[in-house]
This record gives C-alpha cells, sequence and structure tokens, in this order.
C-alpha cells in the first residue's frame, strides 16, 4: 500500500433511532475544522436524512468513497426493515444496527476499510432480538476470530491512555477477580497496542495498585503484594518497562502522567474517573489485541436527546481521528 | 470581633525532620505572590533555621504575629528535645509535633487564632511514641471534645470538593462498610460544612454510586438500590439538595461539576482520584465537623527530600488561604 492513500475509515451508524447518524453527519459537516479523513458511513441513510439535510452519496464500495467525501456524506446502505424515528428504538433498528457493525468490521478485515469505527448501539435492544454477546467488543472480536479474552478496552485521550484490568463487575466482585495471571495479559494486551496502534517501540506502564495508597505494604489490603506486584515482575522479566503497584490517587496528575504510557487499572472507575475528568469530551474507546484497527466514543446512544440537534460530534471526531492514526502506524509496520 | 482585624492562623511545623519547617519558611518568603493572610508558625525554630536562612521572629502570642509577619516569620516556640536533622525522623521530633499540634489547636479554640494549618507529621514516628490515634485528625477532634466519628475529611481544590464515606479500608472492606446511615451522616456533615465553612447556603451535594454506572439498576450491584439511594433521600426529605447516586466515571468534568457543590464518594480513591488529578497542587484538606476551622495540605512529610530545597510550597499556600477565607465565613456566620 506505500505511496498509495489509505483506504477510508468505515463508520457503523449504531442504533439507527440513538444519536449515532447525528454525530456522524457533523462529522461530515465539521470534517475540515475536525480534521477528518474520508470515511464511509455504514447503515440505513434514512436515519441520517431523518435528523440532517446534507447530501448523502451512496456509495457500492469504501473505494468510491474517497472521490465523494468532498461534497457528500459517502454511506453504503444497509436498509432497515422498519422505519426507525430518532429516539424510538426497535428491533428492526437492532438489526440493522448489528448488519452495519458486521459488514464494517469485513470491510476493515478485507483491507476495503483502513479501520472501524462504531456507532453506539443499544445492549436492551440487541439482547431483545437474542444478541448474546456482552457489547459491540466481544462481537467485533469473534468475527475477527480472536477470543474475547484476549481483547482489551483502552480508553484513550490527547493526555492519558488507560486500560482496565477488570470492567463491568460490581466492586464488591473486583478484588476476587483479579489474579496475576489476568494482570499480565491485560499489562501485555496494553504494552503490544502501544507498539502496534500508536507506534510506540518501547511502551512504559504504569501499574495502579487496588488499595487506598497501594495497600500501605500491606496495611490496607494485601493484592498488591499478592497479586499485583508480582504481575509486574512477570512482564518486567519478559524485558517490558512496566512501573508499580502505585497509588491510585497519585497517578494522574500532569507530572505523574508524564512517566508512562498508558496505565493498567485495577477496575473501571479507577480508570474511567481520570480519563472522563481529564478529557470527557475526546476520550476514545480503543480495543486491542484484535487484527484491525477499532475505535468508539465513549458514548451511547442517548436515545432521550436523538433528534433534537443537541448531540455532541467532538467525542465520534476524535474516534475517526484516533482511527486514521492508530491505521497508519499499523500500515507502517506492515 | 466585627471590624477588628481577624486573628492569624497558626501553623504547626509538623514533623521538625519533614518538609513542614521548608513549606512553611518559603510560604512567608511568597506571602505577597502566593496572597497569604498573617500567620504564626507552632513548632521548634531550629528546624527551619535548618533549612531556611530568612527572618524569624520569636512571639509569645498570636496577637503579636500581625506586626511582626510583614518583617519576619512569626514563630511560637515549641522545643524539641533532640536535634533534628532534616531528613532524619526521631522520638524527640515525633513528641515536639504533637507538642506543636496541641498547642496551635489550643489557641484556634481559644480564639487566639483564626484557624489551624497543620503540617506533615509522620504516623510511624507517631506510633511509636505512643500515639493511639489513626492520624492528626482524630487527635484534633478529641482536642476539640468532638467524637472522631462525627469529623469528615473534604478534600478541596478550585473547581472540585469531594468527601469520602469510608476512607483507609482495603478496597474489599468496603461494600460492606457502608451502611444508608453512614453515608447520610457523612453527607449531613459535608452539607453543615459547605454552609459553615464556605459560606453556601444552600449547599448541593452530589452523591455517587459504588458500582460501574452507578450499579447500571441492579445489573452490576445492589448498594445503590439498597444502601446509597435510600441515604439520599433520608437527606432530601430532611430538605436538603442532593442528588444522585450518580456513576463516578462522569461526575467529574467540567459541565458535571457545575452541577454541585461538594461530591460525596464511596471511597478512598473514589474521592481522591478526581481531586489529584485535576488540582494536584492546590489541593486542600479540610476537616469538617469540628468546632473550629483546620486544613492541612493533602501531602506527607516526605523525609526523602527533606532539607534538599526541593518542596513544593503551594499546597501549604493553597491551605493557609482556604483556612484563612473559611475562618471569614465562620466569622461572618457567628
Amino acid at each position: 500500500m506505500a505511496g498509495a492513500s489509505p483506504s477510508p475509515l468505515a463508520v457503523s451508524l449504531g442504533d439507527p433511532a440513538g444519536i449515532g447518524p447525528e454525530v456522524i453527519a457533523k462529522c461530515w459537516d465539521n470534517r475540515a475544522e475536525f480534521g477528518l479523513p474520508p470515511f464511509v458511513a455504514i447503515g440505513d441513510g434514512r436515519s441520517i436524512a431523518a435528523v440532517w439535510d446534507g447530501p448523502i452519496e451512496v456509495v457500492d464500495d469504501p473505494s468510491q468513497a474517497d472521490a465523494a467525501f468532498d461534497y457528500a456524506l459517502p454511506l453504503i446502505q444497509v436498509p432497515s426493515a422498519g422505519d426507525d424515528l430518532p429516539g424510538h428504538p426497535s428491533v428492526a433498528g437492532a438489526h440493522c444496527s448489528l448488519d452495519a457493525l458486521e459488514l464494517a468490521v469485513g470491510l476493515a478485515r478485507s483491507g476495503s476499510a483502513s479501520a472501524v469505527v462504531t456507532g453506539p448501539v443499544s445492549k436492551e435492544q440487541l439482547y431483545a432480538i437474542g444478541f448474546s454477546h456482552p457489547g459491540q467488543t466481544e462481537f467485533v472480536a469473534e468475527r475477527c476470530g480472536v477470543s474475547p479474552g484476549n481483547v482489551v478496552m483502552m480508553l484513550a485521550g490527547p493526555t492519558l491512555r488507560t486500560v482496565p484490568v477488570t470492567t463491568h463487575l460490581p466492586l464488591a466482585a473486583v478484588p476476587r477477580a483479579l489474579s496475576s495471571g489476568l494482570i499480565e495479559s491485560r499489562g501485555r494486551a496494553a504494552l503490544r497496542g502501544l507498539q502496534r496502534h500508536f507506534g510506540i517501540a518501547e511502551p512504559r506502564l504504569a501499574v495502579s495498585g487496588l488499595n487506598p495508597h497501594a495497600g500501605e505494604s500491606g496495611e490496607l489490603g494485601r493484592e498488591e503484594l499478592d497479586i499485583i506486584a508480582p504481575a509486574i515482575a512477570a512482564l518486567a522479566a519478559e524485558g517490558w518497562r512496566v512501573t508499580g503497584p502505585h497509588p491510585a490517587d497519585t497517578m494522574f496528575h500532569d507530572r505523574a502522567r508524564a512517566n508512562y504510557d498508558a496505565a493498567l487499572c485495577m477496575y473501571h472507575d479507577q480508570a474511567l474517573i481520570p480519563i472522563k475528568a481529564l478529557h470527557f469530551e475526546d476520550a476514545v474507546n480503543i480495543t486491542l489485541g484484535l487484527p484491525i484497527v477499532r475505535t468508539s466514543p465513549d458514548h451511547g446512544t442517548a436515545f432521550r436527546i436523538a433528534g433534537q440537534d443537541r448531540a455532541d460530534p467532538r467525542p465520534m471526531a476524535a474516534a475517526l481521528r484516533m482511527a486514521s492514526k492508530c491505521a497508519a502506524y499499523r500500515s507502517d509496520l506492515a
């Protein structure tokens, strides 16, 4: 591919009744201001037309998107069986969101698209149609032939990247869900992701403690000594640059953040509180461990504001920019 | 006191071998730039002279501090029985730090000082001399005749205040330590503290959830439904403005912070990660529920850098400014 311009990004619209179509259309509107590369939307064009009156160019293949992108939003049509209205999720819309996601992943796997950016879907709606994955990420992993256990979520903003070791668990279940093996494998995936997606040859990983003050030498909990430190030692023995366990409260200020490329955190809020406090409008969710680049904005369908022209397109724009950047790093490696 | 200039602040030096003496001296050096009100240091003057060659004026009483403050650092001498060297904590130094703390509290209780600011002490050293309180806060509470269970730690920075419901507990112990009664009493103390110390007549309190997404209607934990929501309802029934339980990860960005005056958090890192990520240099620890105003910088003795002129005085300056401001609010109320 050297010399040729890169393939466009494939962006699935997400649930047609959510804010996905609106924020994607607004991204095209502001493509110059937001500094966006060419992308092709995947989904039902009617869900865009319902909330936006800009020009849409239906294409058959991402290769046609480049030429169209200057004057219209390129779209690969994935029709919904229903008449989806903004703010009114439906079974037909859920099917459509899944079909669009599947097509977008296929385009990236084949190389027709350089990366996938996924619009927000409704898990409740997907469960209603028999979707058996915890979320889009696991579905994407399966379609890529990767075990969901080997993919890792990274939240990335301009000055901080975090990777949670555990995600959607009750807090009380977190301590017993942690093991050295799990921390090691998440850490390894994070480090490899920094190399492959961010072009960092020798990435630095800072590992948080679980307890206040990282357990204060065992006074405030033993997980640091028994579980986290051995995982850090094992990663270090493989040659990775890994530090910790660090007290979580002193890991995220300006000077601390300068010391690492990503923070490996023990649980959901430990990873998400700092990234959203610092980078609410431009934090991007990127899935590590896949054979393709996949990013998404870190927000949901927001059905209650859909169709009201109130949705903020900046998170989607950040997801598009990051997908493009990561795809470029990967293609440099290839 | 109306019309009269307020009493000075009393600042205990903390452990003489720590960075307390240095940061307090640097605060006096930079009193104009930092916008600091008159204060009197309490401790052994030798620990200041060991790290600073500015002028010290020994006084007997805070009332003499005002006149001296322009040309020297006013000090009430509390001699140490040892020759404390920076970076070398000792039993004598621990005794001295405790004597200074006790005197500072007494001065504030009697009204000779308008508030107490406490320099960092070493818990290890204090334990070695038989100190039986978990920390300075509990000692101050006892000296003020208040049950330690009724005082609450608030972390306050320019754009965020947080109050942890539980503090130095292993994370695994947090869920079972939470009760509606505890959340209510901490919430009430936080709300009253906002009124008394910050002059906010109708304070707004945002209460966090414990689990990811605040439990997602029970899917990711039931503490929000069973424990936290009832506490919020009880506080609201008393007429307080309380909201939640909020997902902790979306509580701390700019727009969210504009909706409340303090965040009540369920555990140490939930409260401290955002405050330190956003306000590392100027977060102040303020103790609510006391008959006096007491603040402290949110850092420790830092023995390993003591005496090297490396300590950052900005957290101590922020603690001094906040003590002065809170004391003014309280005297307006009186």
